[in-house]
């Protein structure tokens, strides 16, 4: 990681790790969600993850390299501490109030990854890059943005 | 983490000790840093973290708890790589473009669980706390535009 370019391709493949991790782990949290409509989201962000990913594997195509992961720390404690949730919520309210949560600290992380790599792309020249790392941005963006209406309009609610 | 309560006290715990890394890993972040800009936004944020720290030792005493953390690995991961990053960046405009980054990446960790823990403080009654989560909510948001502003105004583009 001496210059920015070894930084955009380290992030590169932090970020693909994460979204591997998250494609494996959404099919768990739809099968636990209580709620019809939060089983619902997290099925449309698995299809919109695998595009996310094809997005990455099409980044690192342009870049000439083979698409690979490293493996990323902060995913791998947010996903963790996502299964404790799932394991040991005993109210479904509680229970889908927590995996929001926990997916939301996923979309979060991978915002602020998406937002460095897509300005970093412009600093590094790397245009054919921008417009897939944007449009993965404005998806997680968007997200997190229905996650929390979700919280917010009822599943808080009923939980206390 | 069986009820809604018992989350909230958990990311409360949660974020207590991500921020108490934070104060510790802000000065050596400082002293790394190329920019004067950079070394004073780190700085600036580092007195707002003790602040933070006290509004949530503040939380802790309004539900009759001692404050206390539990380990995050999340922040202990974007943490790590932050120092990996400090130890291997040999331009020092990389250097400072990815301590943007590593800090962008807490910032985005503190952003999602500060906006869990205001919105189930409402959800759970827990009125006299919400100010407080929201304070350090807002100051996160803050910090985070801060640190694209820098990154997007000088410093990416000097590190191409």
């Amino acid at each position: 990681m001496k210059t920015l370019q070894d930084l955009f391709v380290h992030f590169l493949r932090d970020i693909y790790f994460a979204e591997k991790q998250v494609m494996k782990t959404l099919p768990k949290m739809a099968r636990k969600a209580d709620s019809d409509q939060l089983r619902a989201a997290f099925e449309e962000h698995l299809v919109e993850t695998e595009q996310q990913i094809a997005n990455l594997e099409e980044v690192f195509g342009q870049l000439g390299l083979k698409a690979r992961g490293v493996t990323c720390e902060a995913i791998l404690g947010i996903i963790e501490e996502g299964k404790a949730i799932m394991d040991e919520a005993e109210d479904p309210d509680a229970l889908d109030a927590g995996m929001i949560a926990s997916a939301q600290a996923v979309e979060h992380y991978e915002i602020t990854r998406y937002g460095t790599l897509a300005s970093w792309a412009e600093t590094l020249g790397h245009t054919a890059a921008i417009p897939l790392l944007r449009a993965n941005l404005d998806q997680e963006y968007a997200a997190d943005r229905k996650l929390t209406d979700l919280a917010e309009g009822t599943l808080n609610r009923e939980a206390a």
